[in-house]
């Protein structure tokens, strides 16, 4: 191996204390529909306006893109899981905060995921949605599709979710927007730079 | 393919407006030991004392952890180079200055990494450094193990290195980098947020 770590200057420590808010990664896990992308964005937004840098490393981004050679299998779910806390991890280091909106059905995976940070930086966020409430919001159309064709790979209906044991944020996803992201912003405003 | 963009509501406009620089990716290609990551560095940390967020994609760090696993065949160093491409491309809807610092040996590789970005986004860097002044600095003693084991796969030594043909920044390596970085920065501040 011809890799050694080439020392920068500036580290996550002199970037967040620029910026008062430490760091994070909030994984957001839950059934397709269940409302991670609303509610990521509506993270941001606020994010935005309290001058705090952000990146989403959104699912259905990330496979038209960085695992665009990926498919859905289980080995191939697991590899998109570790490119994506990779790049998490990567961007941690710039102390922003990272909202990642995957699916991210196994257990195992989101595990791994989280052995990659320190602890409190990951912060795991489980938007709770019964299946049938995400199928009749069914914002993409993939719960029509695979109730038409059953072959379909859907997470909840022909494939696992495994729901987490004990994610650090808990949100009830029939509830309001502005209540659940109450919640986030409260684990963010708690994070001060040391 | 279960895949559809979600709609975020911010964007890289909006962004680059609250900042006042338009966003861009510096791929900073050359030799090994040419010069590349002493040059992200100054550049990140200029950018920082003018408030502007950048991320730097250093290879070394890229092997450790988003590629960890890729080895240097033709093959694996085309995928680094889609994986860091890509990535870069995220980041750059988030308004920054990306930074890749990759030694990127194939004109083909770089070039499928360009065609990922609109016209002025992408602004190729070469450092431009003769190879017996890279293997006499040798930060990383590289080049000695090279010449001791001339199985190892090194570029400029036993693996070839496809100079650009027309780089938008040309870097006399061997010049004093405050004269290089002056060069870098100019390429920043031209580029106003719209």
């Amino acid at each position: 191996s011809d890799v050694t770590r080439h020392a920068f200057t500036l580290n996550r420590q002199t970037r967040e204390r620029a910026t008062g808010i430490r760091g994070a990664v909030f994984w957001v896990t839950g059934l397709p529909g269940c409302g991670k992308s609303t509610l990521a964005n509506a993270l941001e937004v606020e994010l935005f306006h309290q001058g705090v840098h952000t990146v989403i490393l959104d699912g259905d981004t990330i496979r038209q893109t960085l695992s665009e050679d990926l498919g859905f299998s289980p080995e191939d779910r697991a590899e998109n899981v570790r490119r994506v806390s990779r790049v998490a991890q990567l961007l941690l280091e710039t102390g922003c905060v990272v909202i990642v909106t995957l699916v991210s059905p196994y257990r195992h995976d989101r595990d791994l995921a989280r052995s990659l940070f320190a602890d409190g930086d990951f912060i795991e966020v489980f938007v709770d949605t019964p299946v049938a409430v995400c199928a009749e919001r069914d914002p993409k159309g993939l719960y029509a599709r695979a109730k038409a064709d059953p072959t379909i790979n859907l997470t909840g209906v022909t494939s696992p979710y495994e729901a987490p044991d004990a994610p650090e944020v808990h949100i009830d996803g029939t509830s309001p927007v502005a209540e659940s992201l109450a919640k986030l912003l409260a684990v963010v405003t708690s994070r001060r730079a040391r």
